[in-house]
């Protein structure tokens, strides 16, 4: 059990034998503070994983590297399942795969509800399962079903495939189950594609979800905002826009106008967020995409919406659900449980 | 006019003519991202002042620094007021001194209403009516009726004459107010306050206010947190923890358990955290306390409050109220105000 939530952990800091940037801002992480579990610690204060720091930019090198990661995070996430009881079943919405996932028991108030799942990963990663790890966790921790929805990317796929994907699979979703009973749920480029996804169904005259929960979204695909710079070298995770990120952006973007709000939603109109469902942003103190969160954020509050934000201490981009044995991680899960209970209908 | 808001900026610049500490992490302040208005980027990319980098610790030196501190804060702040058309007047509550702030126009939906002001300043700064400056835009910009807490101070009075003094003049209120007209508001240590008179009401049964509005709090006076690392040198206002932030912990607590919750609210417990009204935390993503707020808005969501959280792009400690010509000042009592309409009934 050990070594699978520790391979969990792990696969997001695959190496990939490539040349690593200059010095970032910190030449040592920072320690981990006391306000952290010791479980937790170990996490908040390892070096950053090599994956986000390489510089290769080559569509070739990064389908590689995608395959690699998938071959990682793949097995790692199945193994989560396994470990939670929670049953993986492929199917399809709008021609889009899925992945489908069951928890043990699904109590009487969640049976009505769906979590749409749409997975981060800088439109380059996590193919397949190996996409469905946070959704894993919120239907083991939180008991909600939720549908991943397995959408293309970049390279070989880029914009605006992934999000044309999501929007299609979420409005077939809708044939079968009311808007009302739908959560859109995704971290990092899967937050920002969950508030794509709330925009696209504004212009569209689609039915919005009951809520959104968009995890640090990558809301701004451009080095703009605060904690580009002041969290460059602090977070762990990501570490840098300078590395895969900015690859990332240019590979998927292919010349598009990157202020577009379907590319980077924080740009997006005021018409279409007062549409927005109850919407629940989350970062960390130490997250790269700080910025990205709270002037999303922001926006929403001036659109006078509902729209609430957690902040967690210490943590780097996405370190809510990485470590899966840490009790922050069981915490997180709980808040976005407690979240949905106040803002769904029974 | 221009002056007057210059000065009001400034006061809060003060040089107070002492050594400087050792280097903080950065050399030079981080660059205002292009997020920011051109007038809150002057603000973002100033050197931090001298103030809270002092290294004096003695009794004598502080109230001397205090002292200063109110002849250059005390006049901008009336000025502001008379900007604003806000008038001011000194009062009474519980033998306690206060002034009422009264808005130009005091609308028919506000008029019953009362914000209770609790000033910052580390409870060393901010005596008579260089306390008052957060309140007057409260009034100008938001139209309520402020009444401004003019408590004790250390070093001639240490823990508890401030939150003793905070305590009596809200209870003095309360004979004239109904509890559910009040909001309790402070930024800072008068956060931090806001807080303490949640536990302090909570614990001796007295009823709550309405709202709590707790800007970036002084929650925990050890240098507990991961902001108080990460955002050393970062931060443009309070700069460091090593400077007279502790020094202020150190004379006013005088050997008391800094992590009592009535010096430290972030360690209160779950019953008395379970009483506390709708509660709203603000801070910055360079903010010195950002792990002071995340962490006591963490808490309350966990005892099942409502609890709500913003943090501002690239704003250091405080940061969202020192430059009223800031869009950014603006757009922070805007949402203060909506947050108010969303928590109290009419």
């Amino acid at each position: 059990m050990k070594k699978t939530l520790f391979s969990f952990t792990l696969s997001l800091a695959l190496s990939c034998a490539t040349a690593l940037p200059a010095a970032a801002r910190t030449d040592a992480p920072f320690p981990a503070p006391a306000t952290v579990s010791a479980e937790m610690a170990r996490s908040v204060s390892a070096p950053a994983p090599d994956l986000w720091l390489t510089k290769e930019r080559s569509p070739e090198a990064v389908s590689a590297l995608a395959k690699n990661y998938a071959e990682g995070a793949g097995p790692a996430a199945l193994a989560l399942a396994e470990e939670y009881g929670v049953k993986v079943e492929e199917g399809e919405l709008g021609g889009v795969r899925t992945y489908t996932l069951t928890p043990k028991k699904l109590e009487d108030d969640k049976a009505d509800k769906v979590v749409f799942y749409i997975h981060g990963g800088g439109y380059i990663l996590g193919h397949g399962v190996a996409g469905i790890g946070e959704g894993v966790l919120m239907a083991g921790l939180e008991g909600y079903k939720v549908v991943c929805v397995d959408y293309r990317m970049a390279p070989e796929h880029p914009y605006p495939a992934a999000i044309d994907d999501a929007f299609r699979a979420y409005k077939a979703l809708l044939e079968t189950t009311p808007a009302e009973k739908v959560i859109v749920f995704g971290t990092s480029t899967g937050g920002a594609m969950t508030l794509i996804l709330g925009i696209q169904a504004a212009r569209a005259g689609v039915p919005q979800p009951a809520a959104l929960i968009a995890g640090t979204p990558w809301a701004d695909l451009t080095k703009t905002g605060d904690s580009y710079v002041t969290m460059d070298g602090v977070d762990n995770i990501l570490a840098t826009y300078d590395g895969l990120i900015r690859t990332a952006a240019e590979l998927y973007t292919g010349g598009a106008d990157m202020k577009d709000p379907r590319l980077s939603p924080v740009y997006a109109e005021e018409a279409a967020l007062a549409k927005f469902p109850p919407t629940l942003l989350v970062s960390g103190t130490r997250d790269l995409f700080l910025s990205n969160t709270v002037r999303m954020h922001e926006k929403l509050l001036l659109a006078d919406r509902h729209a609430e934000l957690i902040v967690y201490e210490a943590l780097s981009h996405a370190q809510y659900y990485l470590n899966p044995k840490a009790p922050e991680t069981k915490t997180h899960y709980r808040l976005l449980g407690k979240f949905l209970d106040r803002v769904l209908d029974d």
